[in-house]
């Protein structure tokens, strides 16, 4: 463990509260110079088809149009959009399959022309009279059906439209199964098509400066998007530069590079101006990015005494029309299967499959959420099937301390499935309330559901992990910490202020961390996403923080003359350790040490750390539920989630990052999903007002725990919390239901519609 | 000499040629959000004096005026304005006498309360309805009166007015004197109060954020400017943050704090919010600041066959009102005096006194504008009055090579003055002219002068010299480039660009230099002044150069298995000198660094230097006039500068240098002096119609030449080039009229009053 100065583990404020809470905090809209150019997005309005021609005449005529950029001006070259780190071999590089206004159209959204306009109202009225001559396909929005002989195929490249298709092998599964007496249990998991929904919906504004093109945009991935407009634009990465102030919410839509090459384009088509792109939450939600619904089938074996014996699951994720992250959400998800319960027999395919929908990417939780809805449905189906109760199953079968991931390398080092599954117990009352909601009768049944998860931190193995940083000592021994992991809203800026001032001993007021990422000048980092960042940036923190103490100690024996060795920093002083002697205080060290006229330096320190290691996050969901069987209607009463992400920097941000994903987590399981027009596979709920989004008025009180295993393998003890707590909650609310009612609803969310198919399939009503 | 890849010494173009030109450039103006309210400021109508009380109950009647501060509502700590390095001994400090506003009003123009409202008008309109009333006191303008007993008093710790008053004494000028035979020689020469007409008036605005005041200023001094107005607020330097964009010319004058603290003082007034203070260009000329006002009493005893016995010099250099840069001006150019021409026996005297005129700070030539024309002026003197050539008094008593300051340690290393006066003279045809000029009979009369100048290169050892500088290197193998140090339009980015890609071995158009500094993140470095930069800043380059340099061939030597000492980086491609075969490309390298899943590096490199050495930059102008005696007019027909500042980086820049020295000199010497109500002391041409500001209009063909010794104590061989080009002008032209018409005009500008004067006196008209 490292040396600890009081400050990792304290609830201190956010560091930017104030500025948040007061409205002074700039996000990207508020530092876009008001002279801007407004671009808007002419999209299709046909789900599969090829734009036979774009008449702009009228637009161009609307007086403040500037100019109509149409998807047979723009250059042919494809681009990734993944927010995933380059690779340098080829085969491991993400799908390049977008270009920034397209003529061959694969769902009803996509981009076919762009307005440039002197403001919002022009730009409007031009794409109302941009008319789009289509020659239509037919279309698919179903994964399953997508693979089908003769479904509409979306990309050349990949027939019956498998972006990939991946498999596990382990045992053998097929002479497993002939193993007499045991019991065979099967089932069929749907998860919906959501959207992010974060509250600042995506924007970015570009213009030429310095021989570069400079972007500031709502990203979570700065220097991925940097990358990624060199690519789209076809110019050497170093003449971009983007800027990312405060954001509000990503939750991954903002892990991919969105519309960043398209406005950076445009503003080289007007000379370098400025030009600004705003999208509306109808684009927000059709034109981002969506989370995958993937469908899984599952097929287990298990001996009357509840051990597993073979295993098969097959997943269909639906991609939508273009493959942004690729095979790696279905593929992460499938990768949990083998690992939550370990089982010598395992047959898993995963398929990733374009259709005609909005395209999937990443979203809080990466796969693991559609998994864990799966896995865990089902594993309470076995528990009923062999007749022990869902807490004695997994009790016996999750991945027990020791486990140990070949591939990963990951190691389960506590026993923390039943340290979390022993708190939410007692929170929720849980071995009493089972027994006491056994056999219920009458039309409103109360229940109490279970469901575990597993997550991986990070990306490695898989993929690169690095992070750099810079701390910058000023002259009252106050410093800056720069980074390229970003605020995203999570709290980051807090942890890695609690982070610096730990390690070089001084309070952690003396720590402001430069929030805004600039390409240009920010180490390279690559992003908020996979719940990386206290864990990858702590590496980096904790050296550069420990490289720069050293400068400090190092000019403190130059004005002491005493050795290094029995100094410390502590609380901003420079001490002896040998009597506890204040020697000076780093302010005194830090003004001397720039404007000595003996020694002058400016103390900075600046290193990059790759990590190569991961760790598993893991917890529980327990949820109380009454159901209204007439009604169809699913009340949530209590829940709770307990986590073990290692050691806590600051508790109640992490307390929040908890009470945040359990609230998405609810909107999943009870009320969100996006419903496409079968006949024109246009989406019909794109805005907040249809899609029912979870919010404070559909939770009940959000208990979140913890039970803090300090992760071996962290320079701070900690490991994933950001993504965790949505993996959860829609299968304990589904168990809960199951437990009130003796019916497993498997198609998400749990809302009316859904429990009605399936008490209507089980003659409930 | 350091290895040469080719980019030193070429004239490329400037790196913010394309966005100045097309006006992409933002300056702070283009960057304030339309938001921000604006700040006025109310200045005192009388010279000397006692704010009694501030009504300033009307302008806060007025609709949109936010908030009426007086002198009477600020802290009450005394902050020194001057853009030195801070010294950590009290001793060295610069005179803290500044307050935000004040109720003890010092000249005519006094900071005595200002308004914050939400427009323009408001703002102005509230100033002309705040009333003051004050207790008068006497003023004075001049210093030398200012010294008298009995004159009025400015500052209660400066009896007599005297800011400072310092001494050299070599050799025994008294005894010196005895020697028989001597010709005494005897002068005044007096310089008057100028000021810096950058194009770009001081403009700041402020706001709070992050726990911050964050600055953004026109100003040549970013990193001292937050020192500064930490103290001026009584706060820690840490919680500033200034920030400089592109400047519209500064030529010293924002080399002071200005109203950057009254600034961030008022952002704090009301609640953190955008506040934004403009100067109007009568603002700029009266409450920022001007050159001294240098009047000098020179002596010199000289035998017949030219050899200086003994000389002694008075300098009496006017303050203004408060202290800004203290004694350092006039220190600097009595400096000069016994280095330029020396001679065993000299006594000098400089005192700095106050007066109740505007405040004098550093403006280009630091004093030594000034002195030369004293020193100048009085060279032709002496020369004339044993009946040498001016050319010839030169050649016998000018510094010789092989000098040597006992000081500074700076050697003149080369026969520097004579390779410079013997271009000059090739290119006006001197000699010649010289004889044909002689005994002009007429109303209109020719003449050619000649003026020498001596200036030395940054502060040490008077002050500190340090500079960071950070490298950072992108994807593309090109790199970023930050230092501390400041282009105020001299081009100081291109030259950093040409000294980067040389050291480092990649082309230019690979180099992006960070031009805005930003205190929080940029190296330390102290700024645009004392015609340090390519010097200072050139040695913190090229160590931060060769350290990347060294970095990228030790991640070039794990791609390559070749030794480190076997390669080398040149032309942007990593090269084996054993047979000059290209092992691979930076942008190969940069990107296997980052991206490498064995070993990921964001290769970086940051370091301090301090410079512990200085460097003679040496020069002389020949102007050629045409004197309208009866008119008292005085045409310039000709005009050369030359220039030993080392070795150029970039041609054509250091000749704009030079131009634009000449044309400041030009207008020092012919029409540029702000005049003073005797009665009021108001400054009455503040104003570009009313100030003869000197413009091309006003010039002949300006001649730039160099002589380029090679600086050996300087890391690129070069050394100062920014102020010089204004030394020796004024005095080049003042010999030229004594040529054409054997009267010397020893008083600035040369213009028809003053010839007028100088031509009565002398019988002429």
């Amino acid at each position: 463990m490292t040396m600890d100065n009081g400050v990792i583990g304290k609830s201190i404020k956010r560091v930017d509260a104030f500025d948040k809470v007061t409205g002074r905090a700039k996000y990207t809209d508020d530092l876009c110079d008001k002279s801007a150019y407004i671009a808007r997005v002419l999209h299709s309005t046909v789900a599969n088809g090829k734009v036979l021609s774009v008449d702009t005449s009228e637009a161009e005529k609307i007086p403040g149009v500037v100019k109509v950029v149409t998807c047979f001006d723009v250059p042919k070259i494809y681009f990734p959009t993944a927010g995933h780190p380059w690779s340098t071999e080829e085969a491991h590089q993400d799908v390049a399959d977008r270009l920034l206004l397209t003529d061959r159209v694969r769902f009803y959204g996509d981009d076919v022309a762009a307005v440039i306009a002197e403001n919002e109202v022009a730009a409007a009225q031009a794409l109302r009279v941009i008319h789009v001559e289509y020659e239509e396909y037919p279309f698919v929005l179903d994964a399953q059906k997508a693979m089908e002989e003769g479904a509409p195929q979306l990309h050349e490249d990949f027939p019956n439209n498998v972006l990939k298709h991946t498999s596990i092998r382990n045992g053998n599964y097929e002479e497993a199964i002939k193993e007499p007496g045991l019991i065979k249990v099967e089932g069929w998991y749907d998860t919906p098509t959501v959207q992010h929904c974060h509250i600042e919906n995506f924007i970015c504004y570009a213009q030429e400066e310095d021989g570069k093109i400079k972007i500031t945009s709502s990203t979570q991935i700065p220097h991925i998007v940097r990358r990624v407009v060199g690519q789209a634009l076809g110019i050497p990465w170093g003449k971009v530069r983007v800027i990312k102030p405060y954001i509000g919410g990503g939750f991954g839509n903002k892990q991919d590079v969105l519309y960043e090459p398209l406005c950076a384009y445009l503003s080289t088509q007007v000379g370098g101006r400025l030009v600004k792109m705003d999208m509306t939450r109808e684009e927000t939600f059709v034109c981002n990015r969506v989370r995958h619904a993937i469908r899984s089938h599952i097929i287990s074996y298990v001996r009357p005494d509840g051990t597993f014996v073979a295993r098969k699951l097959e997943c269909f994720s639906n991609q939508g029309a273009y493959a942004s992250h690729g095979h790696s959400i279905a593929a992460k998800g499938m990768g949990a299967f083998p690992q939550l319960y370990p089982c010598p027999n395992v047959e898993a395919d995963s398929y990733t499959v374009f259709t005609n929908r909005p395209v999937a990417g990443a979203m809080r939780g990466y796969g693991i959420p559609q998994a864990m809805f799966a896995v865990e449905s089902h594993t309470d189906e076995v528990a009923k099937a062999i007749g022990m109760t869902p807490l004695a199953f997994r009790q016996k079968n999750l991945m027990p301390k020791g486990f140990t991931d070949g591939f990963s390398k990951n190691v389960m080092y506590e026993d923390s499935f039943n340290q979390c599954m022993d708190k939410a117990r007692a929170y929720t009352d849980y071995d009493r309330k089972v027994k006491e909601y056994e056999d219920q009768t009458g039309e409103v049944r109360k229940g109490i559901g279970l469901a575990a998860f597993w997550y991986n931190t990070a990306v490695w193995p898989i993929s690169l992990e690095t992070s750099s940083c810079r701390i910058v000592l000023n002259q009252d021994g106050s410093v800056q910490v720069q980074v390229g992991e970003t605020e995203i809203g999570q709290g980051a800026d807090t942890a890695f202020s609690q982070m610096a001032a730990d390690t070089l001993g001084i309070p952690v007021e003396r720590v402001h961390v430069v929030s805004s990422q600039d390409t240009d000048i920010t180490p390279f980092g690559t992003g908020a996403y996979a719940s990386r960042q206290t864990y990858t940036a702590g590496f980096s923190i904790h050296q550069t923080a420990l490289l720069l103490k050293e400068r400090i100690l190092s000019y403190a024996h130059e004005l002491t003359r005493m050795p290094v060795s029995i100094m410390d920093l502590t609380a901003g002083k420079i001490i002896r350790k040998t009597d506890g002697m204040v020697l000076l205080t780093l302010e005194e060290l830090a003004t001397e040490a720039l404007y000595s006229l003996s020694h002058s330096e400016h103390l900075t320190a600046e290193s990059t750390y790759q990590i190569k290691s991961n760790a598993y996050s893991l917890g529980c969901t327990i949820a109380e539920v009454e159901v209204d069987i007439p009604a169809c209607k699913v009340k949530l009463t209590d829940i709770i989630n307990v986590h073990d992400c290692g050691r806590l920097i600051n508790p109640a941000l992490a307390q929040a990052q908890v009470h945040g994903g359990m609230s998405m987590g609810i909107g999943y399981g009870m009320s969100e999903y996006l419903q496409f027009d079968e006949k024109t596979g246009r989406t019909l709920n794109d805005n907040l007002l249809d899609y029912k989004l979870s919010t404070c008025m559909d939770h009940p009180h959000l208990e979140g725990e913890f039970v803090e295993n300090y992760e071996p393998t962290s320079v701070y003890g900690t490991k994933a919390l950001g993504e965790p707590p949505v993996c959860s909650v829609a299968p304990a609310i589904r168990n809960a239901i199951l437990q009130a009612t003796g019916v497993g609803v498997n198609e998400l969310p749990l809302n009316p519609h859904h429990l009605f198919k399936a008490f209507s399939e089980a003659g409930l009503v």
